[in-house]
């Protein structure tokens, strides 16, 4: 399968594992800031990823001194311009495309393959947002955060004010909001915002690819089980979410899979699973 | 907008920004046990203060050595007393009663202005509860807590078992209610019960007025907003606390404040916004 | 109450507290694997502690050199055995079977009495799911956990995915179980998953039983109160849960050991209570 | 204790048992059109006769020749008239104003005694939202319902949208939301909107009195817990829903009435209740 | 597979289609009163029947005149007696005792099997929570139903307040449980209560084997999944349950049943089965 | 904008009100079966009429004599095809495959303008998910309705469990999804299923096209926040659907459609609304 071509981002595969792909984000002149076509590009970027059986795992991080600073403001200005006279028609629209920038970032998780951020300088406002609909997050030591939108007068509507509670808990995730100040890798790895910190963007780099090649060379059945399980109990009671995951796995398993880590682990090698 | 009087709080505007009011617990002599009385006037000085447009920020700290010491043990006993013979009759009142109790826990999330706890020296049982349903915390380093129910032989009833879980993760708020062993503001912090620790009582005035002073120059509709987002949207699925978000800002954007809020970062100076 | 007797758990009571009982995993050259017979014996043990008025609180650990390595690998080739011909009879008793094994790990949730996990050495892949459903967990410094599911090419399935996010955080647990990492005592204590490391065996064990017998001199009606209202509220919203508590209260207060326990604190003395 | 006055009710006792109270809509010549004044007295009226032990059962009806035409367009005026200039803020409090007239409607459900809306003549818009909040339905042959809302280019948002389809079920609702069409009492009661249609106003009169006598002669506890178990079940599965009536139950019973219930069949007599 | 025998039920097996068994409500002189035995037996017999290979289908009926009078009085005074001085104590256990009844009625709900209410006589009080956890109900002309609860000073707590309102819409539900008022077969029709009313006892039992048999002929698969999904569905997001029957399907199709019932139809011949 | 061809559809616009659009069935020869290219083409349909301004209501129905047959058995051969020999990807992959076709239905849902079904003939599995899936449902006299999955040994996933059971109760949703029984129009009017039955296609076509053209001159604004306020609703508790119709109404209210809907009825002339 071919990999697309976009303006916004540039998607990558460079890792020795050949099933990780890397998606930069590629505005470094404005701190990859997110422009309008970026929240047509993105979906688009993952969709055709999850579909392609050569990618198990995708690394998000930006090209340049930043990761992302936030939704550009022009892309803000544009969307605020109303075509229409009647405020009723215009705030309809608006919210429309609202939900249209909060798909792109939702399409994380319908991206079936694990989606990890990787995260050095600036990740502010949209990038909150983005981050936190990943998987799993790490940051170089001199990353800083900022849930910002309140100093832009703005209530967070692109889902840190959803995902971020969960991920840090529900105090830090509201003292963050509301101060918009910015905090630090360490910090960010003491919430739970992060798993690890790393000294440098190239340990970084290192680090992240050594976590994503592991989980490439797992069971793609079992990652793709794991996140999509992880997904919807988390809207679930917790007996509803025991009982999809007893479902769940008596449609994926037993599996050729299944068959093969047994195998490997009693033959003390590597196992080899096929494409998803 | 007049500030009205209470018995059990007093309530003061004492800090440079003139939109952050302070209410003070003012039961000193008792530990600022929560009697009665409190719970009738606690949410009339909510109610009051939300709409009083003069106020942006309120600070929620207590008169004397300690924060709260929980509730009294009069308005504990006159609960208990029961003035019908039946049983059915007695503990149907008594619903209500905790009910109504519960409800001026919960003013502090009906309000629409930012409440934040300052906490010094003990809070304990009922204290736990207020400082919950607070939407930031913070201490002294000789501050310290305790769900003390289960000690007097009470299941917590009046928040703390559900909003602490949500703070501190479910294992530690099971391990903190069941044991119901003191910890200190350095725990409160590790585990996310409070933002930050100061070293000492005016540490902690000073510290939390620079906050709320930054929250209220912020624009009142973001910081109204973000909070009730927040709110709404713990108890919703992600799907749907992102709908909702987006509904939201289709009616509060554009406004005054943002237009005010880009100028000023343009002209790199200061926002001011109208009062809400 | 006679204490029964089970293959694959010893169930002994040395506490100085005589209410204390301690669950112990008894197949210890299997580093304590789960078999099939576990599964059936767990819950039957549970339920008979919980209703011997004898026992306020257990503690689970096991016997040898760890807590727990998993499912037995037998006990997985049995359930994978399919007596039919047909896939979907296979895999509608496969679901069935599933729903089994987990009901054996909810069977801590339905026991009134607090369940204290104390952990040594390896607690591996089921072992996560045993101890995510007590209610706190202690573990030694040379302890190591690792949600191994996705290595052997599976999705979680007996409640891992499920209760982890809850305590340690969404973002958390999403890394561990994707990543299948070994991680120590020391992070998880730093995730809140459990309480509090010991430098040693003996340690634990004793550290252990000193929370145990301080919960096991509570009020028994307070401790089973706040289980339960803990976990029902778990899965409400905030208001719901609210009410539940009030509802709850209604019915349990006051009661004999309220009155107790408020005794024994004006005579400064320790309060006594009645088995439940 | 006395029966407050107000401007927009009428509330009367005139039914042979002297705990059936009466809530007139008393603005006949607007055919009790709904003012602002209505939504601030309606609530205060219900909390009135909720706390007042005299009252066991509520009937609401409508002087004049019609239950209701819906909210008054004056008081639509009014509540679209801003005082500000800042369209951030002139919506943020007609959101509350909203929430404000919800909450009129939303006091039926608070109320612990039975309301029984009596409706002859028109029922329109808000007069659709006021009866879907009310216990029991009934009405006369030419009474007449509208869902109206749509016709003035409005979402209902008083409760219609929220209560009817659990009422009528889902394509009934939506049905008569979309095409605002009038339809009649024999549809209602075909839709399960009304439980009985009378033939004549004094018919119904007579009928919902009767039908509210029985209530009143009712155990007032065990009417209440009715009441209240089904609003609360509605919003949960139903295995919570099971969870907490069983709390409820362990809190109201055995009571006083129960025994006198079982006497009173034992000796085939009337049982008499004490007030609640 | 043996039939297990009972004191409180009895179960047959008559219908020409051997998978139809029949359970019969055994207490006709107290018109089938639900004893404390009742409540042990009956989930026994449901599992019995669910794990019987040879069983398709479940009705549900009494012997004598009547299928059921509610709980029997002794029930209730055995429940209501306390062994406890202690409040507390006796209401914890008063709610699991209730929780115990609850049980015996979702047993049903657990069963996998389709339960089918074949009603006639009297069905009142806890013969509606019976019937209401069944899958479908059938009645005779001669049958009434009353919500009896009420009049015996209760609030309900096996199961009607939460089935009754999805099965015959809100309103009427609460009418029902409020009044306590007798309705016919008719009436139960009208509502959704019923989904058929025959003749007489004996058109009953013909159509109801008409209807058993009919069922007990389709894939037990198909069925046992279609009982399934509308079950956790009916607790969930239609989002949520659209997604759990496709996780479902992908476990359980493709399968012989759907060869055969697609072979038949081309050969248009009956289809048959494997047991399940 | 330009209308989009199709081959399993035909869209026209034949009705005096040029914003009334109908979708056709386009497959007579099989009854109007759903094939796999159905489930491509209507959601691109209704995403394109529903960005149409021209458009604001739909209705859908079949070409010939038919309504809908369910799914095309070609269709059902074709998913069910696997390309992989390992049984865990084909599950895998047909879970997906059945997300993509409730995908289709759901669409409907997802599309702001009204969607009306009209009924004649057969309407059958596939055309029961598709009808329940619509806002209002009309047929003719001599229509009949089929949940037939059960027959074709299936559970049926396309959103009858789902949406059936709040349309015309859970018990009538239970019996006709286990039966697989033909019901009528008539039936189907009692069950709530359709709003009306008219006599003949002709009249159908003619009362369905006067239902369209109703609400297609009703304010668009209004007409699509009635449907989306209901959808949400439909999910929430009814606290929350109340909070979020009033922060609906915050952004779409004051709107040109409500000046010009109150200029309307005061100066008694048709209202005119722009397109949306």
């Amino acid at each position: 399968m071919e990999i697309p071509k976009f303006k916004t981002l540039e998607i990558i595969q460079k890792s020795p594992n050949p099933s990780v792909f890397h998606i930069l984000l590629n505005n470094p002149s404005l701190k990859n800031a997110l422009s309008l076509d970026f929240f047509t590009e993105f979906p688009k970027a993952l969709i055709s990823l999850d579909q392609n059986p050569e990618v198990n795992v995708i690394i998000l991080s930006g090209h340049g001194d930043h990761f992302c600073s936030g939704i550009d403001l022009n892309a803000f200005n544009t969307l605020m311009k109303s075509q229409s006279k009647d405020q009723g028609r215009v705030r309809e629209r608006f919210r429309r495309e609202i939900k249209g920038l909060q798909n792109a970032m939702t399409a994380i998780e319908r991206c079936r393959k694990v989606v990890i951020a990787a995260i050095h300088g600036a990740c502010i406002g949209g990038g909150i947002d983005l981050i936190t609909a990943c998987d799993i997050r790490y940051c170089t030591k001199n990353a800083f955060f900022c849930v910002k939108e309140v100093d832009l007068a703005i209530t967070a509507d692109l889902g840190t004010l959803q995902r971020l509670p969960g991920i840090v808990g529900y105090g830090n995730a509201v003292e963050l909001a509301l101060t918009a100040r910015r905090f630090t890798g360490e910090e960010a790895k003491d919430f739970g915002l992060v798993s690890k910190v790393f000294e440098s963007k190239s340990a970084l780099d290192e680090g992240v690819y050594a976590v994503a090649e592991g989980i490439a060379m797992k069971s793609p059945l079992a990652v793709v089980g794991t996140k999509e399980v992880l997904l919807r109990s988390r809207d679930m009671s917790v007996d509803q979410g025991l009982d999809y995951a007893a479902t769940w796995n008596s449609a994926m398993l037993p599996s050729a899979d299944l068959t093969e880590a047994v195998s490997a682990q009693i033959q003390k090698r590597k196992p080899t699973f096929a494409k998803l």
